[in-house]
């Protein structure tokens, strides 16, 4: 099998590390990098490097940071948490401008199948923040079967606690035509259906 | 707009520079960084530089090389020079095994709707080496338009120092069938047809 010379292999073996990208993709990544001024690639490789040294997980919350507590568990109402799968659904919530509380990133969902148990995410921390004045906790994972079994699993265990917990409403998305609706959705929003 | 902290926004922004990378996938490539090991970051980074630093063009055909001129240059028939757009173009007729001649690397086709312009790629390196004793020059450029296009050009020229010019076969590619061959490729296969 003939070759790139060896630096340009490598780099195309790095890009190929990266999630969905394939062979091809990877070389196209690799040459446009080539393209680039020296001045811009060394700023990239720069990025890559001050990312992984200066991002970190906060001790609290799980939710990426550059200084610890973050600033959401430093400034915010810890009398509610919301509990999500990854770091990118905090994202996802904070660009809504409504939620006042905190949150706490899981790092996934329990999926036996995937080997992912109960003690590969971050359960046990989010078990011991509720020994404060935690009034709510709101359950906003994944509505995939993992994602509900996790639910139900957390749902159990903050009851105990006796704090109150909640769940985003699951229904008919915005915007969506009811025959196009998946049947599980469509019966999901009739058992939950609402007097108005 | 929310956005992540500012090192995981630099690294966003580094990989939103990669061509056909939009804002969704930087992300996604950017927290896949994040979840890398500090070796295995460090590794990638550095794959970067090195790649930069090392890959030069070779002056003489103008493909990738880290010694020079390119091993290829140095080592093969100088006698029939193969004219490409780019560099992939090579190694796409290196994984042949075939040819036994030496390359040119144009970097890229006329074609004067997107500014590109007889001296904005490598055409002036290709007829300086046309005074030695070279006795084929074989046309390998894209079956597009600009393609052609370039290919008229350059056989033109490369005709008036009484060298021989041959373009790579145009017709219908093996294990294709006839009713979907486009209406350009089925005129030009009939015109080209050959005693057999």
């Amino acid at each position: 099998m003939v070759k790139y010379i060896q630096p340009i292999e490598k780099l195309i073996r790095q890009f190929g590390r990266l999630p969905g990208v394939g062979g091809k993709t990877a070389q196209r990544y690799a040459l446009s990098v080539l393209d680039m001024s020296e001045t811009d690639a060394e700023e990239f490789a720069e990025a890559i490097i001050q990312a992984k040294q200066n991002v970190k997980i906060c001790p609290v919350c799980g939710n990426f940071t550059d200084v610890q507590p973050c600033h959401i568990c430093a400034t915010r109402d810890n009398g509610t948490i919301c509990v999500v799968k990854e770091a990118k659904d905090v994202l996802a919530i904070e660009r809504l401008g409504e939620y006042k509380g905190v949150y706490h990133v899981l790092g996934g969902v329990i999926d036996p199948l995937h080997g992912v148990g109960v003690e590969d995410i971050r359960l046990a921390q989010l078990f011991k923040r509720l020994s404060g004045d935690v009034n709510e906790v709101i359950l906003a994972l994944d509505a995939t079967a993992e994602g509900e079994a996790t639910s139900t699993y957390i749902s159990r265990a903050v009851k105990t606690y006796g704090i109150k917990v909640t769940r985003l409403a699951q229904g008919i998305s915005i915007g969506s035509e009811l025959q196009y609706t998946d049947e599980v959705t469509l019966s999901r929003a009739f058992t939950n259906r609402k007097e108005i």
